[in-house]
């Protein structure tokens, strides 16, 4: 039960391109004016490179805060059992309706791993053990890395969270590529699959652009 | 000139633990009181977590906006030059005057291994040509991800970047084991002289406690 996936603003990265929607995290530095106050004193911020910094920046003219803005990690699994993959059909925007691997924002407070763990129990109600880290996306224009790991269901339980419609396992003919939601998930699937035949697996890197 | 490394507060994982500085990103969500003001209003924050979510967020009771605190990548390299190693003495605290990888905060509007080239050209006046993701550090207790990439030296030329107080190439017998500023670091040197000895790279993930 990620938040984060509820808000329409926030995850804008999508297959098609068709549907993307802009956010506060997808705005270059010059767009990002959606801070307007200090978080420590509440005074009104004002965009400047700070003394021996490099990039603009949001700074309290009052308290001297410098209010920095980072990427997001993203973080999922391509999860197993019996050759089938575990996919979930998204309950939410944007996406809504297709098909992605489960996965969401990782929190403070808890490594990758246990990020991916989190995840596929939150969206599908699969307990999984992780493998390896298989791919990484870096996605520029929207501020976020994508993570996905490897892993093996433990059962065949399986099952929709809030922010699933549906989830279900596919084997590699039945995977629906035209309707995935995320480039980073059709990224992942493809470098699996040619893993798979290839006999072995290895870690994949991306960065997309925007579509 | 990376404006976090110059915040004391930014950077919390020393190797040591000595001198280990506690920041707003190295608190768990119940000392998390650090977010006063809503950035889009000004009002009042409060604690609660949101309809629908599983964790306590900062909220405005006035305008509605959920901040979401997430982790922060640091992305650095593990530069090789004739089977030497690139490092970095430290500047600024935290560690100050211990040895680093170059490394630093990830910005919004760039890729993992773009951070990593600006991190080591900003901190060692270095240019490097990427090679493969080598270790991932998952550090939860300062909401922190620490990604090394090793990479091949383009030549000889580097020196002490505005954060470092000089920079030096090491071989294996040289490493200032007991002078390294990072636990991340260690792990990602021991890691990278195993897979060398062993003749062959291969990708390495580890999850730090508090010391």
């Amino acid at each position: 039960m990620q938040g984060h996936w509820k808000q329409k603003k926030s995850y804008s990265e999508t297959a098609s391109g068709a549907n993307r929607i802009e956010s506060a995290h997808s705005l270059t530095m010059t767009e990002q004016q959606e801070m307007n106050y200090c978080t420590q004193c509440g005074a009104k911020v004002v965009l400047r490179i700070p003394e021996g910094d490099s990039h603009l920046r949001h700074v309290c003219p009052q308290c001297g805060e410098i209010h920095y803005l980072n990427p997001k990690l993203v973080i999922g699994c391509v999860a197993e059992w019996e050759g089938c993959l575990l996919l979930c059909r998204r309950a939410i925007e944007p996406g809504y309706g297709l098909w992605t691997l489960p996965a969401g924002f990782m929190e403070n407070g808890e490594s990758t791993a246990q990020a991916a763990l989190r995840e596929t129990s939150e969206e599908a109600c699969a307990s999984v053990s992780i493998e390896q880290l298989f791919a990484l996306v870096s996605i520029p224009h929207i501020n976020q890395v994508h993570l996905f790991y490897r892993a093996q269901l433990q059962n065949a339980e399986f099952g929709a969270g809030e922010e699933s419609l549906e989830t279900s396992l596919f084997d590699e003919s039945q995977i629906p590529w035209d309707r995935l939601a995320f480039r980073s998930v059709v990224f992942c699937l493809k470098s699996y699959f040619k893993d798979r035949h290839s006999g072995a697996f290895g870690f994949h890197e991306s960065t997309l652009s925007p579509p």
